[in-house]
Formats: C-alpha cells, sequence, structure tokens
C-alpha cells in the first residue's frame, strides 16, 4: 500500500492488446492499477484502428489516444509533453507480435511490461535484450505465477539456505483446456495457441510449460546446465505440441523434471512445485495459493499460509501481501505483483537513479531470454529423440 | 467487464475512514474501482480534518476534497458541479460511527456503501432504514463473503431449488487472532473491537457471527423464527464475548447453529457453511473460495470449482467470474462483487429508473438491520440463559 | 506386536450377534484377532439356534459352540474344561439386547466387550455397571473412534498440557445413509436403528452423537456439568430423530458443542472435532484419520500424522500404532486398538493382578453409562424444548 | 467376508522372513488372516534356526514347524499329513533370498506369495518363471498397492473404455526416509535396501519406482514399449540410486513418467498415480486410498470414495471394499486384499480347477518378471546417459 514515493504521480500506461475475446489484456490492465500506482491512458488495443478505438471505452482510454499501431503509440505519444506522455507499455499481444511491440516501445525509452512467452523465437529474444540493454528501459516479463507471495516466501527460504542444497525439483502445469480441437470452433485463445505462425514452435510448451520451468528457476536460482524433453501432439491435426515432460541437470548435480499438459480432462491451471533440498522440502500448489507446504524429516509437516505478520514469513514473503492470513489473495494479486515491483524500477529510473536490471524480484528480459531459449531447446532436443541439450544461456538471470 | 453502459462515465466515490493503521478502508478502496467503473475522488479519511489530508495522498484523492467530516464532505461536496460531485460514499470507519456517516450521506442524497455492522445498535439501524427508503438512495452493507462467485452459485441453485426443501444450516467463522489480549497492545484493530463503546454490544458475534448468519439466510433465503444464544468471554478482562454458538429455529421447521470464535489458536479466517436439503447437501468453505462440494446420496461427490465456462454454473455465479477457472479469484474479487453489483442500480437510479431494493444481489439495508437484530437478540438470548426470542424483523430482507 | 506375555495363550473370545446382514459382527471378529492375540472359538450369532449354527462356518467357529443365546452360551462354555473356555464375550447385537447379553456375561465371570450404546436405557446401564463391579470382569465399550492413534495422541497431549486449558469443543458426527426413508426397504441397518423398540429413545442422538460426545470427554478429560439439546426428525414418519445439536457447559467454564446428522447428503461418516486451548488447538477428522491439525498463533499450521517413529508423537499415540507412517491405518486397526487395550486388561485378570477399571485407556463401562445418560438427558432437554439438564453422571470416567 | 467355498477348511500358511525387525514380515501376517480365510502354522523366520524358533511364538506357530531354512521347511512339511502341511508360502526376506526360496518352494508344490522385488535380477526372475509354469502352484507379487479398491476400480473403469484411450500417465512415489545415511546407524531396513549384495543393482529404483510402475501397468493394462531413466544418489557415499525418474513409452503412443525419491524432506509413504484419457482422467493417492478423483472437463470434477453400495463402483472396485463408505479402510486391508485374490486361486487349484495365471485380479510372477526387467532397463538406461531401451518382456503380464 504504497504510493509512488518522491515521483509523486502515478505511472502513466499503454496497453497494447486487450480487444475483444483478450483475456490476458484484461488482466493486465486491472492488475497495473490494483494498488493505484499507476493510470491506463493510451492504448493500441487492436492492429486495426477503428477496432481499437472502439474498445478504448472498456478501457477508460480517452479515444484520442487509442492508436492502431504500436508506431502509432510511439509516434504520437511522444509527441505529447513529458507530462502527459506514457511511462511504460504493456504488451498482451498474441506471441508473433511481442518482439516489435517491445522492441519500438523500449528504442522509443519506454519501459516495457510484456506477455510471455516474450518473443517468438530465441533471435528476437537475443535482439530484444540488446535493445534493452541500450534503451537502459525497465523491462518485465510477466511470468506472473512469481508474484505470489508464498513463491517469493520460497524463494528468499531457499536463497538464505532454509532447506539447504537443492537435489531434486518436480515442476508441473497440467491443464485439460485443449483436450478437444477447441481450435476449431470459433474460440479466440485456442486459436492463436495452437498456430505455429503466431504461437511459435511450441504449443503447451510455449505457452505453459515455460510458466512451470521459470517458476523452478525462479525459487531455487539454480543455474541449469543441459536438458531433454519429450513433446506430443495428442489431438490428431494439431500442429504444435500439447504435451510434453523434460529433464532438466542443473549445475550443482540437482535433477529438475517440467511436466505439462493441455490435455488432463478437467484439470484447470493445476501448476504446482516440489523442491528437495538437503535440509527440507516443499510443495506449492498455484491453485491453492495462500498455503505451502514446507517438511523436514522428524517435524511435523507445516502449512506456511500467506501471512504478513507471522514470526516465519520472510522479507520477500511478507512485501508480496496486501491482506491479512485468512482473506485470500489470488490471482491478480500476484500479477500485480510483478507489476509492483516494475513501478519501483520505473520510479528510479524515472529520478535518474540506478536500478537492478538482471536478478530483479520480477521476472526480466534475462527471464524472457531464458524462456525463449527452454522452447528452442526442448523443441530441438525433442525432434532429435530426446538428446540432451545445452539450457544455460549467456544471458541467463544468475 | 463491463463499463457503466448508458451512464457512459465512471462514478464517483468518497471513502469515510481508511486512515494509518486501517485494514478495511484499503479494501474499500482497492474493491471499489477494480472493474475501473469508479474512481475514488473525495474522502473523510479521519475524523481529524488533518489527519484526513495528511492521508490523501495514500489514496490519491486531492487534498482540497479530503475533508475532515462527513457533514464537511457534504456540505462541500453538494456544491460541487453535478459532473464532479461524488455518486457515492463509502463507510469504512468503527462501528459506532456508521450511523452518524450513513445517515448524514443518504439525507444527502448519496449513494451508500456501509460496512458491517450496520449501527452501532438496532434502534439506530431501524432509524436508517427509515432514512434509506425515504431518500430513496442505494444502500449496500459489505457482507462481503456474499461476493463470492460460488455463494452466489449456491443460492441460485437453492432458490431453484436444486438442493430440495432445507432442512438444517450450519455456519461457522473460526478465528484465533484475539486469543491473547491483543487489544492492551498497540493493535488498532483490536483495540476498537473490543471496546464496547466503539463495537457496539457484541464482540466476537457482532463482529464475524453476522457474517456467518448472513451468509447463512443470503444463501437459503429462509426466513428465520427465533434464536438462542450462549457468549463466553475466555480471555479474561476482555468486556466483550469472543466466542459463541447460537441456534436458530427457521419458520420452515429447518433448524440452524452459528457458532463463532475469535480464541481458536491459528485459525485465521476460517468462515464455513453447510447446508442440507432434501435433494442434495453442500458445503463452502470462505479460505479456500474457489471450490464447493456438493453432495447426494449415490452419486460421487461433486466438487464445483469457479468456472465461469462450465454447464453445471448459474447465471449468478458466472456473472461473479472475471477469470477462468484455476485462475483463483479471492476476497477482494468478492469485494468488488458487492461494490459491482451496487453500482448496477446506482446507474439505474442516476438514470431515473426503478430499482430494486429489498431482494438484492448484494447485501442492503434489510440485511443491516437483520445484522443488528441478531446481534441484539443474541446478546439477550445470552443473558437469558439461552432463551428462545424472535429474530425475524419487520424489515427482513425476504 | 505383542503375544499376550506371561499368559503365553490366546484369548478366546465369542461373539453375540453378527449373523446375515450384520455390518458390526464382522468388525468385531476381525478387529478382535488383529493382532494374533485372542481367537474366536464361540458364539451366539443369532437369537435362533439354528440360524446361529448356520452362520458359524462364516466365522470359523466351531458348530457345537455356535449357541442359540448367551443363556446356553454361559451354561455351556462354564461347563467346559477352563483351559477351552472363552475369555470374553463381543456384543454386537442391536442395542436392546445389550443389556441382557452382558450382564449375563458379566454375572458369570466372563470378560465383556460390548457395542455402543452400552444399553437400551440408563436404567439399564447403571445396573449393568453394578453388575460389571461386582463381578470384577473386565468391561469395554465398543466407542472405537477412541482407538485410533492421533486420537490418543491428542489425549495425552491434552492430558499433559500442552494445548492449556480447554476452552471450547466442537464435536460433529455427520452422515446422510438415512435421507431417505431407507427403513421401510430391506435394510437391517436402518430397520432397527429407526425403531425405538431395539434402539431406545434416540436415533441419530443415539447411534452417532454419543460417539461424538464421547470423543470429546475421552481426548479433554473434561467434566461436563449441563447439556441443553434440540432434535429434529426430518424425514417424515420416522419415530426416532435423525438431527439434532446440544450445548453442553464442561465444570472448568468450556462450552461445548455436539452435532449429529443422518440426513446429510452425501456425507459418509464425517466425525470431527475441534478443541480450543489457551496454548494451542487442534482437528482430527475419521475420514482421514491419519493426520491431525495442531495450530498456535504465530507459527505455522501443523501436521502430525500418525509416525511412531516422529519425536513428537507421545507415548499414547505411538502404542496405537502398527506401520510406519504413510503406510495409513484406518477404521479396523482403530477398532482393534480398543481390543488390544482390553487384553491387557483381561491378561492382568487372568493373572491375579490389579488393573484400572476407571480411566482406561479403553472406553468402559463407565464411558457406557454417561452415553446412556447422555441420550436420556438430550432427549429430555428436547422435549422441554432446551432446557439444560444435569449432564455429569455420579459414575462419570473422571 | 466369505469362507473358503467347498473347499471347507482355511489354508494353511508359512512364512520366511518376519524375524526381529523386520516391518513386512507382520504385514503379511496380518494381511494372510485378516479375512479368517487361512491360518499361520509354519515359519522360517530367520535363516537361524535358534532365531526362527525364538520368534515362532510371536505368530503363534508352534516351535516345532519353525524352521531355519526353506529347505528345512519344505522337507518337514512335505512329511507331514496332507492335512496339516502348508498351502503356501510367502516371502518376506530381504530381496537377495526371494529366488531360492520361492523356487524352492514352487518346485515342491507351494503356492507362493512373494514380496517384491520379485528376485535378486532378471535372469532368477526369468528362471522363477519357468520353475513357476512348471509347476502350476499360484504365485502371487505382492505389489500391494494394487489390493486398493480404488485402484481396481480405476483399472476396470479404464478397461472398460471409460476414460477413453489412454494418453498419458504420471506415476510418483515420493519418500523422505532415507534423506540421511540411516543405513550407517542401526536401522535394518535402511541397511539391506541401500546394500546392492541383498538389494540388487537398485536401490530407490528397485525398491519403489516398481511399484509406481507397476500400478501403472496394472491399472491402465497398456503395454510399454521404451524406456528411459536417469538415477541419481544424493547421499554421498551411498551405494545405490535414492531417487530417479523415468520415461516409458507405451505401445498406444502414450507417454508416461515415473518419478521416484527417497530423499525427499518429511513425504513419507506418497505414492501417487495421473492419468490421462481422451475421455476423462483420474488422480489417486495411497496416503488418502478411500477417494480418487475423476474429471471430465465441463462436468464438476467427481470423487469417487470407497464406497461399496455407490452405482458408480463397479465389480472390481466393490469386491474389494469390506466397510461401508466414510469408514476407511487401508493398507493392511489392501494387502490383504491381494492374499484374498491369490486364496481364490489356490482354492481353484486344491479343487483341481483351472484357474487364471497371466491377467489375474493379484499380481502374479508375469509382474515379478516385468518389475525385474524395469530395474535392469532403468538401470542400465542410466548408465548410458538415458538412452531408450525396450522394456516389454516377452512374458509381460498382457
Amino acid at each position: 500500500m504504497t504510493t509512488n514515493g518522491s515521483l509523486n504521480r502515478k505511472l502513466r500506461m499503454a496497453l497494447c492488446g486487450g480487444g475483444q475475446g483478450s483475456f490476458i489484456g484484461r488482466v493486465h490492465a486491472t492488475a497495473a492499477v490494483l494498488d493505484n500506482r499507476a493510470v491506463l491512458v493510451a492504448g493500441a488495443l487492436s492492429s486495426n484502428a477503428e477496432k481499437s478505438k472502439a474498445s478504448a471505452p472498456d478501457y477508460d482510454i480517452p479515444v484520442a489516444r487509442a492508436y492502431g499501431s504500436i508506431h502509432e503509440l510511439v509516434e504520437k505519444e511522444l509527441a505529447l509533453p513529458a507530462d502527459q506522455r506514457i511511462d511504460f507499455v504493456s504488451v498482451a499481444t498474441p506471441n508473433h507480435t511481442h518482439f516489435e511491440i517491445a522492441k519500438t516501445a523500449a528504442e522509443a525509452g519506454f519501459n516495457v511490461i510484456c506477455d510471455k512467452p516474450m518473443t517468438f523465437d530465441l533471435k528476437q529474444a537475443e535482439e530484444l535484450a540488446e535493445v534493452v540493454k541500450k534503451s537502459g528501459v525497465v523491462f518485465a516479463v510477466t511470468h506472473n505465477y512469481t508474484g505470489y507471495p508464498l513463491v517469493r516466501q520460497a524463494r528468499q527460504m531457499i536463497a538464505s539456505g532454509e532447506l539447504g542444497e537443492i537435489n531434486a525439483i518436480r515442476a508441473f502445469y497440467i491443464q485439460g483446456w485443449l483436450r478437444t480441437r477447441l481450435e476449431l470452433s470459433d474460440q479466440k485463445q485456442a486459436a492463436w495457441r495452437t498456430d505455429p505462425k503466431k504461437s511459435g514452435i511450441a504449443g503447451c510448451f510455449g505457452d505453459i510449460a515455460t510458466h512451470a520451468y521459470n517458476l523452478a528457476r525462479y525459487m531455487t536460482g539454480l543455474l541449469p546446465e543441459t536438458i531433454s524433453c519429450h513433446l506430443k501432439t495428442f489431438e490428431e491435426g494439431r500442429a504444435l505440441d500439447d504435451y510434453g515432460t523434460a529433464i532438466v541437470k542443473f549445475e550443482n548435480g540437482a535433477l529438475g523434471t517440467v511436466t505439462a499438459s493441455q490435455i488432463s480432462h478437467g484439470r484447470e491451471n493445476d501448476m504446482w512445485i516440489e523442491i528437495d533440498g538437503t535440509k527440507g522440502s516443499l510443495v506449492w500448489r498455484q491453485e491453492e495459493p495462500n498455503a505451502m507446504v514446507v517438511r523436514a524429516n522428524g517435524q511435523p509437516h507445516k502449512i506456511y499460509t500467506r501471512d504478513p505478520n507471522a514470526p516465519h514469513m520472510n522479507d520477500m514473503g511478507r512485501a508480496a501481501c496486501r491482506l491479512p492470513s485468512g482473506h485470500p489473495e489470488a490471482f491478480f494479486e500476484a500479477f500485480a505483483n510483478i507489476y509492483r515491483a516494475a513501478y519501483d524500477a520505473m520510479i528510479l529510473r524515472a529520478e535518474g537513479k540506478p536500478f537492478e536490471t538482471k536478478d530483479t524480484v520480477y521476472p526480466n528480459i534475462h527471464d524472457g531470454v531464458e524462456g525463449m531459449y527452454f522452447i528452442e531447446q526442448c523443441v530441438a532436443s525433442s525432434q532429435q529423440g530426446g538428446s540432451f541439450l545445452p539450457i544455460k544461456h549467456p544471458l541467463a538471470r544468475k
């Protein structure tokens, strides 16, 4: 519950994407203003200028600032006085358009909050990383599940050695909504996600396994070494994978598995992670995000609830809470925590102060590059029958 | 995800309460704007004008519209042009001040969203009901737990007879935070809640049992007849009850129990309800609000998840969802659903159209009166050793 | 895993009841021999001699020792040489026959393990207590839920003060199987349980609320003072209650509630208990008996699992385990723990040594009397509109 | 609850293993007699004749029939009259001794119930299969988890097509008890399990991953094709694996994963399985064995409880229940279900009737061979860096 400190004004946001039928555009718009630290003032809600203007009232955006493209957006916003001009662009469009939008915004000096996967392919990601580095903008990628308070609690617990050396990680993301060829009906979400021209070379693994992998990386900080992957397409005729499993060998000798499905009947958004350390283990589950089980041999199982006042909560965990324990927080609030952390950096930048860019609280350009590398190597490994391929990217977050 | 329709502008909100140390003020402010249908433009954040102005930036309220009292607020706002003036006042102050604020606002023609318990005592509640009736304003009481999608789903299921005739209700609200005399330390929340001058004649039963009772009434629609109650104060020296249990006999012969505690170690905000009908039963739990168990003999237990796309969800359940299933919604979103439903009525009023005032989707002045009657009769019954007293108020919602 | 020590032989058992259609007879027979410490050698499996003999092979009982009545059983067994004669009689017949069987067996000097409710009415119970006292036999009542390891763990935790002073108890036993008039069909279990001539003056409260009440008494050791009860019959035409709730005031000021139902759709055998002490609270649930949640403010919730090797398990908890943690034990094993504890006493008696008769590990004649008193006072209170009546019996276990 | 039918007598059992410190010997002895269909009359409880005789009273075995070896046992039992002689031998010794015992017993014409893994290596398993085939004895392997009623319910549901074509299987067995070098202390269970001379070439994968793999095979009936495995030893100095994960490709194109751990802090005996079919999915968890979640898109999640009277339970599920729903059954009862099914076959054999030997309800010699093949190929694959190796054995159960 903080204002923007010495900046003493709200940050101004532009939204790219979010037109009719969009799910994630609305989530960005809601999360961005949850703490009243930003205001949505502009947008390129559609690649069609008329549609963009038509959607503007849905977001309370003045029609004059509803643009038909990122280029128009950048041009017109740069033309505005500094005290009206947007501070950042949120990118909530299908994957294949992320790169151009993010690059254009960053090159214009606007901070960027970009949905994942960050780009269409690794090459774009690496190029974007160059752009971001040069431009000096704040760049966040909405691997939103890292925003849950207990995920951050776990991250700090592991970083501080509470679980000891990490030996094993099991990360899962199990869904069922693409069990049928939903993309053949008029379902916008399914259509672009299963279309290699819009989604990229991976389906299930690009859409959700990346989240699970990112979560493992974010929570443990372990550096990966090699990866082996097997992808499957169970729905006949579908162009991309809808199921897969990968094995990750980490530099410290730990063994990880990442399994993702879009064809598991009735499973909604069941991402969970199990982490085994030499001193303790933990399990956290996205669908019941306000509890985390922490175990150690010889002790009762412990349930850590999202409790900002509990002595066993650490700084990162507490800072991500808005409500007392027992008053559940959920998806929107976690998403908003990504924004909140990025805002802190944006304010520092606005004030000309230095800010962390690599090992940030929010997922950043490094995570974005790692995510694209993960997708590329998974697909490549799968095509080679599961060969182990390198997975540690030179731009890895840590 | 809707704009305000033909009203074609955001609703303008004033917040009473919410200064430093307030928990619920922030919740109101956040919930009110979650769907981008309202904007917080004014407030009486403290009963001290300077403190009110000092807190204004926290809520992005112009200092000029941060007032020192509801009277100043009403006077100054009424003096503003209609297109700047607030539409409604949210009351998030300690219980003993609700009445004056709500009455003053309503008499001035402003809609009111009032925290619960609605007033300090029943007499005030009944008087306020008169005022609201005369003024014709929209009046909502934030029995916020009724805003959860699955609670509304259950309400419609029961109303449509899916569970058959309701025979038994077991409602609980179990907390542990007042297990010690927290009020003796510098804890603002504990201090006023245990002070009969601020909280009223009941402690635990006024603060939380009312929620459980309201939930039972809201979900089942059953009219109550008589109530018997036993209140206890387990923490020595505390002026008000911190535990209690009540038995409610309903007009249709159903038997209900309402049990509430503030002294159950480690229990956070564990409100749950179990409802038994002749055709089916259900259980819903606030701390895991995205699932509800529906049972019928001879069938597998069914878990209804908050799934706006599921065929088994009904209109009320679906309308209260913002996210797809598996993407959990929680406390803020439920709270915002109270606001959302009240906004619909405010817009009708603003447009001069008729709107429902009794059996509303949101808890209203009738629920507020019932809540105060519940508190009074519980305390009276307990003082008489548990005698059964009337509990059906002439102003009951239904 | 123990033999019978210096007794150096198995105990010999006779089963009364258990003929065709019986559920609980088989449970007794199985539980009694689970640890290989007893052997079933005789029985009065039916009140019809021919039927009794016909059922004998089902239990591997020699036909010659399958009797038509307890009287025949006692006469014939007493006529056998001491080294063949039974040691104890298990009573698994409908309620109205318990008294005669148990009395006859005890008077003959045979130990008794009697199903609950112990007798048809309180008068019988008190008379039986006299008989048992005079005879000096071991007498156990199968309030079998007290046999669960974590129930015993909790009992010792509370006795040793780990939870502090107990303030509140909420005990529940929620079933749904009598939601319809099952007794009108050919269902033996339902028929006698709803027949006042066989079941006694209470239905649901005699059959299951007694278990919940007994569990509360057993776990906390608190002495009760007065009770108020409301019973309901929701299935039209049924002669006995099928739902009810009671309030118990304990001598130390604690407040308890006991709620039981047989008409809650789809609820199977959902007995659970919540206990609040000044230092901690706990929750245990029969349907998931291998875990118990122990909570204290400011600490993570703790899940105690049934783990004979865990440092936090106490002697009583450990002694009731047969398997390592994670290898679930359940209903049969808990039932067998009643037998196991009774066997220890029987062996002491057989060896002429003194043995505890009042505050035993297994539920005993005192619990049986208390159970009947509970039923009588609940029915009487309910008939008087919920008056508080005395509930502490002179023969109370403690 | 059945006698042994026309056989009209109990089956006579000999136990090999089960001396002091044994866990599984006691489990066999208890499970074998749970339904009163068998009696333990002989044993080779230890490889030391004196120790064997010393342990005999613990099992109520006459000292004269407590032997020092399987050879002595076979010789002496064969010398007894047919109506006293044992019917079967249960093998509950460390892995390296299974082969000789089982082979000797089978060659002598005694039925065998053998613990898993069936033998020390694959060669022994294949040889044993020959012996069993020639001898015509009943041979069961106690992959005991297949005895849970809901596992069998699932097996029949899948066999009958209720879940459609199976696409994906995720099987897990996560423990934590070997997180430290427990084998260095005086812990018998840990000592032999981590000793390659007694346990065989695999540790964790031989001890528990085999169970998970067997469960997947048993429940789905899918025939496997190839396997890739990665084994790890996280506790320094330990000779065998304590963690691993394998990928299984099935003939029908399904993808399976099997993950097992002995080093996950606080995880007790957490075996679970998730199965995805084209029409539905299910999840079952050993630690909460009385419930199984069955899901299909667009429907509420369904919880199947172990309910012998529920219409949705099938024949296999019902037949494995002893108690009504809500009265939990657990480890012992599931174990006993293996015995129960084997007894049915033993009776047929005793009566000279034909009996199924391949696709039996109980795990059999084919499962035993498959288990050993699984271990060998997992170890080989892991040594080759995870190469895919054949896994379908000519003797596969189906």
